[in-house]
C-alpha cells in the first residue's frame, strides 16, 4: 500500500519488520498514557453504542475550568489538526501568512480553500526565530496568520513582545491570528508563554491546544481551541461533522485534566533530558537548534533515516518541510534509556565509512 | 450550554435528570459492544501515545477482505459523516440532488461549499419511496446525487431496478452517485440490496458504510467508503486531517469484522422485533411507515417528545427533517424488553387527556 510522509510511521515499520520501532519521529510524552486516563477510556466503553456528545459539554466545562475561561469560548476537535481544517473552512481566507519551516498541515488546509499563502522564511542564521519584519507582511487583505508556538519542527518560541505586536497588528488589519500552542505544555514555564490571557481583549485570536502530546494520547485524537469570537467557533463547528470527538476521547480529556502530577513529571523529564540530548547530539557533531519543546531540530550531513531504521529507530527527516532540506532531522526528547539507545545508534552510524 | 437538534442527546438528558435515559432516538444495535471489540480497544491503549496510522492499512486490508475488493478502493473516516464532508469538499459540487426527508448532514456538507441543492420530495402517499421521475432530474451539471439506502428516517429502500437506472444515468451525466448504506446491514438480506458489486463497472459510484450502528460503537467513530475512482479517494483523504481515524477505532474495526455471529444475531433480533414493534405502534393508533432498517418512522398527532422524556425515554422528533413535520417520529428497534417499556409509556401518554 501507500507510504507516509509524516513522522510516526510505526505501522509502515511494523509491516516491514514485524516488530515495534523505537519512535523518535513523533513527539508524545515518553511516560505513556496516565493510568487514570486509561481507566476512564475503559469505563467509557460501557456507553460505546452512544453517539458522542457533539457539544462535548462535560469536557468543555472541564477545560474551561482548567483554563479559567467561559466554556462558550472553547471548541473541541478530533486532534488540533481537525481544528486547523475547521478554522480554514470556516474563515475561508483568500490570503494567509505562515512561516517556513512549520507544521505542514497549515498549508495543506489552506490549499483546500485555494488560499494564496505567503511563506515567511525563518533563517538558520537567526536561529529560526521570527524577526520584526514579519509585522510588515500583516496588511489589510491578509485574512489569516498562523504561528506555531513553540514552532514545529524548530522548537523555538517568539518573544512575548513581538507576539503582542503581531496580535495588535492583526486586530488592526482584520486578520485572524491562529496561535498553535500544541507543544506549549512542554515549555519549562507554559504559563509565561501562552496567549490565553489575551482572548478577551482580542477576538481575532484563536489558540490551538492539544491533549495528544502531553498525555501520550495521540492515538485517541483530542484537541481544542479557544477564542472569544463565538460566531467563529460556531462556524467551525458547522465546518465538519457534528460528532468529531469520540466518546473515549471526551472521557480521556476529562480524566487527563485531573493528572496535574503526571503533567508536572513530563515537564520535569523534558527539562532534564532536552539539554542533555542536545549536548550529546552536539558532541556527536550535529548542529543542534536550541529548541524549548519536547523535540530537537538538528542538522547532520550523513544520511540517518535508513541506517537508524535498520537499527529499529524512527527519526523524522525534515526534507519535506518548506525551508529545510534532507540534512535536517527532528528527534523527540524521550527518557534517558531511550535517548541513550538513539544516541548509541547514531554514534555507530556516524563512525561508519558508508552508513 | 447549547442544545442539540440531532437524536441521541443522552448528554443533555443526563445533565437535566442526573441519570441515563432509555434511548430510542438513535439507532445502534441493542446488543451492546461485542466483547471482542471491547478487548481490542483496551489492547490498543497500550499504544495510545502513537499517532494512528493515517492510511489505516491493517483495517483497510480487513475491510477489503470482507468486501471482496481492492484495499485501494477503500477509505476510512471518523464515522461516515466525516466521509460525507470529505466527499463534498473533494468534489466541490456546484449542483446536487438529495431526497427529502433524508439524513440532514448531506445538505449541511453541501452548504459548506455553497452548492445549489435540489430536494426531491418523497411523498407519504408513495410510502416515501423514490419514483421513476427522479431520473429526469439527473442531468448534465448535476455533480452529485446522494441517496440513503435504506433511507434515514423512513427505513425504505429503492428497487434495485431503479437504483441501477439512476447509477447508469449518473454515469451518462458525469454525476457522482453517493449511496449511503450505513443502515444496510440491518436489512433482512443486506447482500441483495448493496451496490458493492457495481463498483468496478461504475467509477462514479461512492458507497458509504458504517461500523457505528451494527456493532454498537457509534461512540468510537468509524466508517468507510468504497469507490473504484482512487483519484477521488485520494482527494477525499486530503480534504481533512490525515489522522481522522483514532487508534481505538481502527482496532475496533478490525475486531468487529471477525464478529460474524454477533452481526447475525443483530439482524435476527431486528427482523423479529421490527414487525412486532410496527404492529404495536399501529395498534396504538400511530401511522407506521413499513421501514426495513432498525428504526421505524411513524406519525402521531399527540405530542410525544416531552411526555416520553419525563418518563425517561428519548425519541427522535422528525420536525426538523425537510419534508416532515412535528407529527412524525423515528423510533429505534431495540430488544423486546426495551420496546415494551417504550410502548407502555406511549400507551400511557396516548390515554391521557392532556399529555
Amino acid at each position: 500500500m501507500e507510504n507516509l510522509t509524516h513522522g510516526g510511521d510505526w505501522a509502515g515499520y511494523e509491516q516491514e519488520y514485524g516488530k515495534a520501532p523505537l519512535d523518535f519521529s513523533s513527539n508524545a510524552s515518553p511516560l505513556g498514557l496516565p493510568e487514570g486516563v486509561r481507566q476512564a477510556v475503559i469505563r467509557s466503553l460501557q456507553n460505546a453504542e452512544r453517539y458522542p456528545d457533539p457539544l462535548c459539554r462535560q469536557l468543555r466545562r472541564a477545560i474551561a475550568n482548567a483554563e479559567g475561561i467561559d466554556p462558550l469560548w472553547c471548541l473541541c476537535g478530533s486532534g488540533s489538526a481537525d481544528l486547523i481544517y475547521r478554522a480554514v473552512l470556516a474563515r475561508r481566507p483568500r490570503r494567509a501568512l505562515v512561516t517556513a519551516p512549520t507544521f505542514a498541515e497549515y498549508e495543506a488546509a489552506l490549499a483546500l480553500v485555494s488560499c494564496r499563502t505567503e511563506r515567511y522564511t525563518l533563517r538558520k542564521e537567526d536561529g529560526f526565530l521570527l524577526r520584526e519584519d514579519f509585522l510588515k507582511l500583516i496588511m489589510p487583505g491578509v485574512d489569516m496568520v498562523l504561528l506555531c508556538e513553540p514552532n514545529n519542527p524548530t522548537g523555538r518560541t517568539t518573544s512575548r513582545k513581538l507576539l503582542m505586536e503581531i496580535l495588535t497588528r492583526c486586530r488592526e488589519t482584520g486578520t485572524l491570528l491562529v496561535v498553535d500552542e500544541c507543544f506549549g505544555s512542554f515549555l519549562d514555564d507554559p504559563g509565561l508563554h501562552t496567549m490565553c490571557g489575551q482572548l478577551e481583549k482580542f477576538p481575532n485570536l484563536l489558540i490551538l491546544k492539544a491533549f495528544t502530546k502531553l498525555y501520550a494520547m495521540a492515538g485517541l485524537r483530542l484537541g481544542y481551541c479557544l477564542c472569544s469570537d463565538t460566531t467563529l467557533l460556531n462556524a467551525m463547528r458547522e465546518a465538519g461533522q457534528p460528532w468529531a470527538v469520540s466518546g473515549p476521547a471526551q472521557a480521556a480529556g476529562v480524566a487527563a485534566l485531573a493528572e496535574a502530577e503526571y503533567a508536572q513529571a513530563v515537564r520535569a523529564l523534558t527539562a532534564r533530558e532536552r539539554p542533555w540530548l542536545a549536548g550529546e547530539l552536539a558532541r556527536l557533531g550535529c548542529e543542534v537548534i536550541p529548541g524549548e519543546a519536547n523535540y530537537l531540530l538538528f542538522a547532520q550531513e550523513k544520511p540517518l533515516l535508513k541506517p537508524l531504521r535498520r537499527r529499529g529507530i524512527l527519526l523524522r527527516g525534515c526534507g519535506n518541510y518548506q525551508g529545510l532540506n534532507d540534512t535536517w532531522y527532528r528527534a523527540a526528547v524521550r527518557n534517558r534509556e531511550d535517548n541513550r539507545r538513539f544516541l548509541a545508534a547514531l554514534e555507530d552510524i556516524l563512525k561508519e565509512e558508508n552508513p
